[in-house]
């Protein structure tokens, strides 16, 4: 008997109907023996409606007191959904329990629509789950030392429930979502894309971090840390297909580094055009230079992904990184009023219309010349690299946007990705 | 500088137009120098949606752990109004927290679905007031010693305001409705009917309990127990009106004996064909008999409302009383299948087509004659009386339910509700 944690995304719970398929399949799992824990999202559109409604009466707050107000309404969502889920389970026969996240307690910082989980007390379902009920607990809230409900941002259900097969010690924490596993790449912009039967924690921590919308970073950064078998499968099979074969669908994020030594060097190529660049130009090559730009930008709560510096010429450097095209506006009015006069800057340019694509695989560590291989497939299809940052198991570089279906493409072919790897 | 507590019905928080209505409305209150407590019902509607969701998941549960999630999903819908509300009163300027009953904590039996409070903490509802923070309260709802959340049953927010007046020592408890007071009897029987500027607390007891909906009897009975004064007024004023006008509006529900001595002998007349009755005839009149038949009934959670027991024949009696509509089958069921017989009774009969009409009035007590007044002009109308049963301050009969809007009318005018009073 294996304690097993199954998340379920907001689609799967999007109506009264999906709701009881998700509780007819985590009845079946309970009846085959498992101890169950099932964290849901709110009601597809729930969450949404209630910022709606928020909005509507206050467009513009954003202090400390809004927000704590924000994740009290929002946290509501997913107290219906665990509730009715608790319901569709007895009206299946199958004892079950909901619990919010102030009740297991799921314990985190104060940082209101973005909490960190600092501890889970096991006490209480533990208990629950002894006494043969199947335990459901809010995924996305918690709640702060004080008292006040806390949320863990968009997608936090997925880190609830990894936090919770940690606190739990659970064998597998199955991540249901309308994606059948982790592709290569997007099948939407690349038809051949394969699905992974494993996928490494490195790389899906890669993937995740580069745009691949499967899973929330945070989750599997937990999944890490406290070693979680992490499962994404599809919550639109049947519901009672056989529970040995929906065991092994999907695909497994796993740590067992044996397991993937077989396998391609690169993984899968990630994408995303959320970002903008942007580059200080002739700033003196002082110490603490970095600091004093991107400690500006940090100040003002812009999120900073990539970030380069060359060497410089005549003692002047230039420095780029990029940000969240949201936050791009935001961050060209900062350098150009405040730092880049500060420093002395020659020019601060930017540019929205970039991509950026990744190239990702554990096999990168011991296979040379993989970052070349994609640089010469980019230039073979005439593309431009504007920007290149490289780590132990991921190149990315960033183009121009309009070439990112392309620059895909043609690194999925480069790579072989099209082809079964075993 | 005074404490006030607003309760606000789904009706006046239906909308965020409404919301916002009502965040003006209060910070108003908050900006004339008082200290301002909200206490807020769902959105109206939400409660019913959220029910209906676990209806269609299981239509036929009713055990306690089913009990358990109902109340947990129907909190949410307290808890996403009241941080709306907070929301609000910020956009207008006005700091503002929202606690769900928990976080106050507002500790209530296990009772799920009806249960009672039992104790209020004020620490840190205290803390915020001195702090110049209007503190919003869910209402409905509480948590009880184990930390599950519980409901008081529908109606509660009007009891958690008041208990929440009691608790915090508030000046008065201003209960915003979608009526504007109480009135000597309800408007759409008989339009001549007037609003009471006071009517004492016994008296609205017995009129909330016989079935004038404006406020939860519950609430009531606390305002009773911990006298707080409580005003029963209208959310559909303009929120700007003069709040010295609007102070004195509506009905104030006493506990000042003195100010009532001088009003009518009769203060309203209330009505219900809520109720069926059941008789059992020809039981031994032997001790116990009465709990024989009413402990059978109450072990079958059968609330029962009049009894009457009249003098006995022949060592034979009978017994009758009313129940809920909605227990009238079960009720006859059981008796005729189970007690009947035990007792060895020669019939049991039933009738739902009745209704109860009552007039109620504080100056009963001193006035003789109100009773048969009362019967004489039922009589006069050709209404033939079925049952009758007197308390201190009102008497009630019950009648053929055709008769309800004539009898109520013509009571109306005996008593002379139609004139002003003072």
């Amino acid at each position: 008997m294996a304690l097993i944690v199954h998340k379920y995304g907001g689609t799967s719970m999007g109506s009264t109907e999906r709701i009881r398929n998700v509780a007819r399949r985590v009845a079946k799992w309970a009846r085959a023996g498992h101890q169950m824990i099932v964290v849901p999202s709110a009601m597809s559109g729930e969450t949404n409606r209630l910022l709606g409604l928020a909005k509507e009466l206050s467009p513009s707050l954003a202090s400390q007191a809004f927000h704590r107000e924000l994740d009290a309404l929002a946290a509501t969502g997913e107290q219906a959904s665990s509730a009715l889920l608790a319901i569709a389970l007895q009206a299946e026969g199958m004892p079950a329990v909901s619990y919010a996240g102030w009740q297991v307690t799921i314990r985190t910082n104060s940082a209101y629509t973005k909490a960190r989980i600092e501890s889970i007390d096991d006490q209480r379902v533990k208990a629950d789950l002894d006494a043969g009920r199947v335990v459901i607990i809010t995924g996305f809230q918690g709640v702060d030392e004080t008292g006040n409900v806390t949320t863990l941002g968009r997608g936090g259900s997925d880190t609830s429930a990894v936090a919770i097969a940690a606190a739990m010690k659970a064998k597998e924490c199955l991540i249901y979502t309308d994606v059948d596993g982790v592709y290569t790449t997007d099948p939407r912009v690349v038809p051949e894309a394969r699905r992974l039967a494993t996928v490494s924690f490195e790389e899906m921590l890669e993937m995740a971090s580069l745009g691949s919308k499967v899973l929330q970073i945070r989750s599997v950064e937990f999944a890490g840390k406290y070693k979680v078998p992490l499962r994404v499968l599809s919550s639109f099979t049947p519901w009672d297909i056989d529970i040995n074969e929906e065991a092994k669908s999907g695909t497994l994020i796993s740590f067992e580094e044996d397991e993937n030594m077989e396998q391609a060097v690169v993984s899968g190529i990630a994408f995303n055009r959320d970002e903008a660049k942007i580059s200080v130009l002739g700033v003196p090559d002082t110490p603490g230079i970095a600091y004093q730009i991107l400690g500006a930008v940090a100040d003002a709560n812009i999120e900073v992904d990539m970030i380069i510096q060359n060497v410089s010429h005549e003692g002047k450097t230039d420095f780029s990184f990029t940000v969240h095209r949201n936050d791009f506006a935001r961050s060209m009015d900062l350098l150009k009023a405040k730092v880049g006069p500060a420093l002395g800057a020659k020019e601060i340019i930017g540019d929205a219309k970039i991509c950026k694509v990744s190239i990702v695989g554990i096999g990168m560590r011991s296979h040379v010349g993989v970052a070349s291989n994609m640089f010469r497939s980019l230039s073979e299809e005439g593309i431009n690299i504007q920007m290149i940052s490289t780590s132990e198991i991921k190149t990315s570089v960033v183009i121009d946007e309009k070439y990112m279906e392309l620059a895909v493409r043609a690194l999925h072919k480069t790579f072989d990705l099209d082809q079964p790897s075993s």
